[in-house]
C-alpha cells in the first residue's frame, strides 16, 4: 500500500532559507521519536491504542437508534469530531438521506440554542458532551440549558440512554453531572491536549457513531508518525515546520490552508486552531487561515496574488481527476462552453488547483503542495499526524511550548468577574 | 426608531494615529453622497429600488411548493445569500422543521457534488443558479451536473419550473442555457459587482424564499448609507476606514471580525470577500479574518492575545443579556458552578464579548466594539451597507480601485489552457 500523502515543496523557494531550519530538527525529531510509547507525548501514542476501542463502541451502540448526535463541545472537543464527520457530509451538511447526522454546538448563542430546541427532536437525538477539564462554561451551559427540555421529552428516567460524556477521569463539574444522571462516560486522557485529542476518544466517539472506521484513522496517523520520526531530509512534517518558520523570518506571517476538497473544510477549521493555539505565544507564530478551493478563488485570490506578501500557502488536493459528471459537446449547446466538452467536473476542479498553485508561484508567492489519492479515514487520520508533527516541531523551531494557551485564562476569569458582578 | 447599530472605538487606541485618515476621508464622502441616486455605484442606489420588488417575489412564488432551494453560485453570488440566510438558520445549518431550507453549492468538487444529489430530493427543489457573468466556469458546470438528474426526476418539460436564473442583462452562456430551458430570468445589475450584490436580486431573491422581508433589508441600509454621508466625524464607516488603514501602516496587517453571535458567523465570510477581494491590490490592503465567538475563543485568542501585534479587532455583538435559559442554583447542583446561578445563557455570551474585548485591549491589541440591540433584516442591512461603505472609503485611502479583481483572471485563464490540454 503506498504511503497516505504526498508532499511538493517545488514552489516553495530558496530551499537555502530553510536548510538551517531544517537541520535544527534532528534533535526534536529523535527527542520525539524515542518518546513514542512512553506516554510523554501523549498524541503520538494515540494511534497504537487498541485498550479504548470496546469502550468507544459500547458507547457508540447505546445511541444506535437514534437518527441525530448532537456534540456539545467547542475547541478542542469539536473541532476534530467536525474533521471527521466531513468524511460523512462531505463537509457541507449534506447528510445522506435517512442517514444519521451530527449536529456540533460551540456556543452559548441564546439565539443560536433557540434554533437547535426548533430543528431538533430530542427524542431521536443522542447528545455528547465533551470537555476535557468538565469546567467548559459553555458545554455545561449547553447542557444544563438542555436537560430540563430533554426530561420533558423522554421523561428524567430516560435521560441516561440519552446523554454520554467524554471528561478527564479527575473529578470535576461534568462528570459530577454525569453521575447525579447516571450517564456513561468515557475518559478524556488527561495528558493530551484537547487540539491534540482527535485520535482519541473525543473524536473516534463521534467519528464511530457516524459509522466510520476509527481504526483506518489511527493507522494512517502511525503511518504518517513514524516515517516523520527519522532524518530530516525524509521527514515531512520537519520539511513543513522549516518552511514555515524560516518563512516567518522572513515576514510570511500567515499561512493558507487552502483544501480543494470541500470535505477537507472542517479540516482547516481542526488545522487552524491547532496551529494558532499551540504558536502564538510570546510575541511569535504565525496566524493560520484556511480557505477552500475553488470557493475561496472568488473570495481571496486576488489578495493572494496583489496584495502584501505575506503568506505561505500550503494547497491540499484529493485526486480529482475523470470524477463526477462528464459533459458532452452536445448537451452544453453552446461554443463559448467548448473549453468544457469532455471534461469532467473534477478535471475542472484539478486544473483550478494547479493553475493556482502555478500563478501563485509566479508571484513569487510560496506553495507546498500536499496530496491524497482517495480522501478517506487511512489519508485524513495521516494528514491529521502529519500536521500535529508540524506543529510541535515548528514550536521547538519557534522556542514555544506547543501544549499550554495561559493567555486565554485572563479573559475567563474577567468573565466570571463580570458574570458575578451582574445585578 | 432608534439607529439599527452602534461603533464605539474607545479600545481602538490613539486617535491622533487616524486623525490625518480621518480628515481624508472628506472629499470620497462628498463624493460618494453625490453619487446617490445617479446610478454612478449602483450599491449606493439599491436601497431606494423599488422597481424590481416585484419581479422578485414573482420569482420566488414559482418556487413555493419547494422545500429545499437549492443555490448554484459562487463567491459575490453565494455569499450575500448566505448571510441573509442566517437570520433563518441561525448561521449554523439548523433550518426549522417542516420549514424551508436552503442549500448552497459553490464548488466544483465532485465528490461535494455527489452529497449533494444522495442529500436532496430534486423533485421538491428549486434550484437558483446566480452568475453576474453567465460564464462562471463553476455554475455552469454544477447546473450542466444537475439537468440530467432533474430530468430524469421530473421531466424535460418540467425544468423550467424548478430552475430560475440571475445573470447579467447581456448576452451569456448562463442566459442562453436559460434561454433553451425557458428559464425565468432576473437581471442582475450589470455596474453592480458580485461583492456588492447583496442588496440586488442576488441577496433578495435567495432572502425572499426564506420569507425575509427584504424591504426592511433595503431599509436598514439606507438608514446606515444616509447617515454615514455626512461630516466625517459622524460617519461611522469614514471611522472605520480610517483605524483600519492607520493601522494598517502601523503594521496591524489582518482585520479580525468576531462575531459574537452564530447568526452572523456568514455576515464574517460576505465580509472577507468584500474586504481582500476590493483592497488586495498593488501590495496594498489588509487581510481578513472571521471569527465567532464564544467559539474562537477556544481556537484563536491565544494567538490573538499573545502572538504578534498584527492585528485590529472588530467585535460584533447582539443583545444577549437575559436572553436564552436560566440557571438556578439547584438545577446545577453544584458548587462550582455557582457562577452561573441566577444567569442565562446569553448573559455568559455578553460578558464573554466585553471581557474578551477588555483582554485584547489590556495586551494592547486595537478593538471597535460594534452592538445591534436586534439582529434582524434592519440592523443586518445596515452592517451590511456600513462595511461596502468602510471598504470603498479604506480604498480610496489606499489608493486603490476597489470595484475590480484583476488579478484573478491569470489563474483562470491557465486553468482553461490545462483543460484543454488534457488529452
Amino acid at each position: 500500500m503506498s504511503f497516505p500523502y504526498t508532499q511538493d515543496l517545488r514552489h516553495s523557494f530558496e530551499p537555502s532559507l530553510r536548510a538551517a531550519d531544517l537541520a535544527r530538527t534532528a534533535p526534536t525529531l529523535a527527542r520525539l521519536k524515542a518518546a513514542v510509547g512512553t506516554g510523554r507525548y501523549a498524541f503520538l501514542d494515540q494511534p497504537d491504542r487498541r485498550d479504548d476501542l470496546a469502550a468507544i463502541r459500547e458507547a457508540a451502540a447505546r445511541f444506535a437508534n437514534f437518527d441525530t448526535i448532537l456534540l456539545l463541545g467547542t475547541g478542542g472537543s469539536s473541532l476534530g469530531a467536525r474533521t471527521l464527520a466531513a468524511l460523512v457530509d462531505g463537509g457541507l451538511g449534506l447528510w445522506p438521506r435517512g442517514g444519521r447526522r451530527l449536529v456540533v454546538a460551540e456556543n452559548v448563542d441564546p439565539f443560536g440554542f433557540e434554533k437547535l430546541l426548533a430543528t431538533l427532536d430530542l427524542g431521536a437525538t443522542g447528545i455528547l458532551a465533551i470537555s476535557k477539564s468538565g469546567g467548559t462554561a459553555e458545554t455545561l451551559a449547553q447542557l444544563h440549558g438542555l436537560l430540563p427540555h430533554l426530561a420533558a421529552r423522554v421523561g428524567t428516567a430516560e435521560i441516561a440512554k440519552h446523554v454520554a460524556v467524554v471528561t478527564e477521569p479527575a473529578d470535576n463539574a461534568l462528570r459530577r453531572l454525569a453521575g447525579r444522571f447516571a450517564l456513561p462516560t468515557l475518559p478524556h486522557p488527561p495528558t493530551l491536549g484537547g487540539r491534540y485529542s482527535v485520535l482519541s476518544a473525543v473524536g473516534l466517539l463521534p467519528a464511530c457513531l457516524l459509522g466510520l472506521d476509527i481504526e483506518a484513522l489511527r493507522d494512517g496517523a502511525r503511518q504518517a508518525r513514524d516515517a516523520a520520526l527519522g532524518a530530516p531530509e525524509t521527514s515531512l512534517p520537519a520539511q513543513g515546520a522549516a518552511l514555515a518558520v524560516a518563512l516567518a523570518a522572513q515576514g510570511h506571517t500567515q499561512s493558507v490552508l487552502c483544501a480543494y476538497a470541500d470535505a477537507l473544510g472542517p479540516f482547516g477549521q481542526w488545522y487552524s486552531q491547532l496551529w494558532a493555539e499551540s504558536l502564538g505565544k510570546d510575541g511569535k507564530g504565525t496566524t493560520p487561515l484556511r480557505a477552500v478551493g475553488t470557493v475561496d478563488q472568488h473570495s481571496q485570490l486576488q489578495l493572494w496574488l496583489d496584495g502584501p506578501a505575506d503568506k505561505l500557502f500550503t494547497i491540499v488536493s484529493q485526486a480529482s481527476r475523470d470524477k463526477g459528471p462528464r459533459y458532452s459537446e452536445a448537451a452544453l449547446g453552446d461554443p463559448a462552453l467548448a473549453y468544457l466538452a469532455g471534461r469532467t467536473m473534477g478535471d475542472i476542479l484539478d486544473v483550478a488547483a494547479r493553475a493556482t498553485a502555478e500563478t501563485l508561484a509566479r508571484r513569487g508567492r510560496p506553495v507546498r503542495l500536499m496530496h491524497v489519492e482517495t480522501l478517506d479515514e487511512t489519508s485524513l487520520g495521516a494528514l491529521l499526524m502529519h500536521f500535529m508533527l508540524e506543529t510541535a516541531i515548528a514550536a521547538d523551531l519557534f522556542g514555544i511550548e506547543p501544549y499550554e494557551q495561559p493567555a486565554v485564562e485572563e479573559g475567563k476569569i474577567l468573565a466570571r468577574r463580570y458574570l458575578q458582578g451582574m445585578a
